[in-house]
């Protein structure tokens, strides 16, 4: 898929004067409809200029990186309410990508309905389960409304709008209202507001190098080591692996564990902690977690966002 | 719902002369459809005479033994090839129940039809998607049958036998093709046999003393011990909570961390590690785990199945 020709079958309307010019853009891939949360961060990461191109599930987020169809692909990682995107860190292990960024996004669900349309006028309301279930309070003070599931959030503003409903409505993100022309008739309908998902930035190894840049120790810029490994089946392995990090004051932020395939009731460990691979202290942990790991694999190094 | 009620609920036949004897027995709820997995572990871990009590959705298991109208639940919590059951841990917060047991079943897929229809009338085949997708080698032997999603493994059993369907199939468990009276045409067409499901059975606190038995130390059985915690947000937080384990030689079998409520990213760890409550070393181990957790609740001590 090229840069144009991803860029037609997103059903994006192209603006013809920057045709010539999306011939060198950078193209990012991200899973769902246009104006999906992960556009909102992929936008975010990749940059405004960048073409985004929404694709159907992650498995095809991450093929459109490795095939070189896509220059980058964005995804989400974890969310605040709903823990971490298990498919994802699975995807991370089995594709040869490189976390290159990341960001946070607050989840702010809008009521959007296709223009013309009032609030007195909504009789339904289509989202994905997750965002209709995000907004029970809305729903508990407005019991005459009705919640129908649908596949995508940015979906339901698209469907609403194609098919011009006079009685219906959508949850999805202010940045879907836009694309589809749409209107928000109540803002942030969400029941809890601390309500953030962390998006990774992928590249391929080959790309990645131009993207460590600021330098380490650069006024103001931390970095973040992101890595999977395996540790040895005996007592106290994970704890020895761990203290690679915690003996050289490393802070780890977030540890995921997921079934290792064939060797059941052993995992994997992902695991993010702050410091740049370049580092005498990260690189000295390494060389530790090397001595006792089965498995290390680092999967990225990127400027932390917080 | 009391026992018998629930019985009737089920759609599973009563057999009339059992019916005054189920009055004073044990009730095991599980999610799904009778037949489920979970009945097989339910059985597993409750006995053969327990009375299952299949119920639509894991909330409505924890509930039914929260409120008293089911004896015990059982629940799972993992699998080899899938990873954890995230909304069973965070119930597992939520609720007030203790873990009594714990068992692990392997997943073996069979292609089920009503009697009377042979392989070779097969058109179609009915399962939960997870299943389908774990049978991927048999349907590539056989393009000629299409997959259909449905809502539950053993319900597809159920709905192809009820509706007499001549031209179609189900893939589910053993049992299931018993309880609905349908035929096994192919023994375990699953792709991976590495594929087994951990299980946990819940009692009320106040029932579960009983289930500690047999005492620590008594020959052969071994116990694990089940626990969640938060840690305060510095550097090396968790490695320290950690040592309280490695420290003591207590072998740490899994850990598996979600997100905590209110507090973006930070995390509640679910711990699981050999051992009696009742150890010295456990014990001196939960008092260390007191001074450095912020939060700390023994989720339940038992025989460790393996």
């Amino acid at each position: 898929m090229k840069p144009e020709r991803s860029r037609t079958a997103t059903n994006m309307k192209p603006e013809p004067s920057r045709t010539a010019k999306n011939m060198k853009k950078v193209t990012v891939s991200f899973q769902g409809e246009a104006g999906a949360f992960s556009q909102v961060a992929a936008q975010q990461l990749a940059g405004p200029d960048a073409v985004p191109v929404p694709l159907p599930t992650f498995q095809q987020v991450f093929e459109s990186v490795a095939s070189g169809k896509c220059h980058c692909a964005v995804i989400p990682i974890e969310n605040t309410l709903h823990g971490s995107v298990h498919e994802n860190y699975d995807h991370l292990l089995r594709f040869d990508l490189l976390i290159q960024g990341e960001t946070f996004v607050r989840i702010v669900h809008n009521l959007i309905a296709p223009a013309g349309v009032r609030f007195a006028d909504i009789r339904r309301v289509y989202s994905h389960p997750v965002a209709l279930n995000q907004c029970r309070s809305f729903f508990e003070a407005n019991p005459a409304i009705e919640q129908v599931p649908f596949y995508d959030t940015a979906g339901s503003v698209k469907m609403v709008t194609e098919e011009k409903r006079t009685d219906a409505g959508a949850i999805a993100s202010a940045t879907a209202a836009g694309i589809y022309g749409a209107r928000i008739l109540r803002k942030s309908i969400e029941d809890d507001r601390a309500n953030f998902t962390r998006f990774f930035l992928l590249h391929k190894p080959a790309l990645s190098k131009l993207a460590t840049k600021p330098e380490p120790g650069a006024a103001g810029v931390k970095f973040k080591t992101s890595l999977v490994f395996t540790v040895r089946n005996v007592p106290g392995a994970l704890f020895k692996c761990l203290s690679a990090f915690a003996l050289r004051d490393l802070n780890m932020t977030k540890i995921e564990s997921r079934p290792l395939r064939g060797k059941p009731w052993e995992y994997l460990f992902y695991l993010d902690f702050g410091g740049h691979v370049e580092e005498p202290a990260v690189k000295n942990a390494l060389g530790h977690l090397t001595e006792l790991a089965d498995m290390l694999r680092v999967l990225g190094c990127y400027p932390a966002a917080r």
